[in-house]
């Protein structure tokens, strides 16, 4: 079977190997910039562009761009021969409407960098079609990647993308605030890998409520308004700790 | 070396065992709440109390206590026999200062659950003492328990704690967040666990603003705006998603 594949960003990088490596044949790699397509394309071993009028005539085309991107991308497209997937977590199925119903969503639950392996078969997939028989060949597709592959709705995979910038990107980002808060005082992130691991490690077993740990639990004065006052110097900073230490209070009151 | 652990919470349950199976005696827990002082002093096979005036004699008093309840029972204390430590991050070693300067701080930087097992050798512990012999015993007890030991003073210290904060319990409350997004879509946790897992896996070899993914790194108006919009009906976590996403754009910025 044969795969062109739009974008060559971290996801399209990491789907592009892990398919190829699956035996597919990946024919052509399109990005607007042509270095990131040769790029891809020479670890790849196939064609590139960065012309959406030369693409090559494929039975999958795997759309891995930005949302922003796609829209654009298929407006500009002249013919929609094969089944075309997008890898977003948050454009719907209905993106692809207007030019082909032989369409799906094939959208990796993870965080992708280059230059970091992966292992997808712990990685959940989620896929969706309009067709019955066009979800078989996608769950197809998944289920060479990884071992978890579910289907979901457009609906659904939204909250999911939108839980997952909760879980990761910010969670990534408070490590990043971290690690600006020990670099000023010449203390190593390094310090803070085993309790970064313990906090991911406790909630395979406790639910994230019940694995909560901190001054803000019970509100401990004493410790948050020390933490506000040397934090007096970076006001946002400041403002991220007071209204993630009320959310803290507040969500655990809950039942 | 006979311990008497005052505090009978996460932290005092998990150094309570360490140190015994690291061959210290521990001949008492002191708690305010006599169910709770009893049943970790079963779990260690000694006495308690909760009565200030019954401590036993013993070489070390371990002070694994709330950080407000800390000056609160030094003050109720009669005499200070021994060497006083506490295991807080946010309190400086001067707690101690008006009642005895034989003291010191044993402080673990880690995240504790009642049950859950942990591997304390891993775990970074922090030490400081105001005299250089006493500081060698608390070394000693310190490299018993864990294989990474650093000197590091109260200052400093509460910078660690706060990063601390930052890295586990303001990530950890993200997951929770996370975890309602999708029990209100009838979605399991569990699916956000390799994703988790990654996140914290991958600044073990990036640094955090390496590692950074996601819509709020290029200010994705067309992701953004949608997750805004389904978070309408929670405007706390909509003010979260904004102020993260802001801080992400903004530190992605910096040099």
């Amino acid at each position: 079977m044969r795969i062109c594949l739009l974008g060559a960003g971290n996801v399209a990088v990491h789907l592009g190997k892990h398919l190829q490596a699956a035996g597919y044949t990946l024919v052509q790699v399109y990005s607007r910039t042509e270095s990131s397509a040769r790029s891809l394309a020479q670890a790849l071993g196939c064609a590139y562009t960065n012309d959406l009028l030369s693409l090559s005539v494929a039975d999958y085309y795997l759309c891995a761009l930005k949302d922003e991107a796609l829209p654009r991308v298929l407006k500009q497209i002249p013919s929609f021969p094969g089944l075309w997937l997008h890898t977003s977590g948050s454009l719907g199925l209905e993106v692809f409407e207007p030019y082909t119903r032989r369409c799906g969503v094939l959208y990796p639950l993870q965080t992708f960098s280059k230059q970091r392996e992966l292992n997808l078969k712990e990685v959940p997939f989620f896929i969706e079609s309009f067709s019955p028989e066009l979800l078989c060949d996608i769950r197809s597709m998944a289920e060479k990647l990884s071992e978890k592959v579910y289907e979901l709705d457009s609906g659904k995979r939204r909250y999911l993308h939108l839980a997952a910038v909760f879980a990761c990107n910010f969670s990534n980002h408070l490590y990043a605030l971290a690690a600006e808060i020990l670099q000023e005082q010449g203390l190593s992130f390094d310090l803070l890998l085993p309790l970064i691991d313990e906090t991911a490690g406790k909630v395979h077993e406790k639910t994230p409520k019940e694995a909560q740990t901190g001054p803000a639990l019970r509100m401990d004065r004493n410790i948050i308004d020390k933490h506000l006052a040397i934090l007096q110097s970076e006001p946002k900073r400041a403002e991220l700790y007071s209204l993630l230490s009320e959310s803290i209070f507040e969500h655990n009151k809950k039942v």
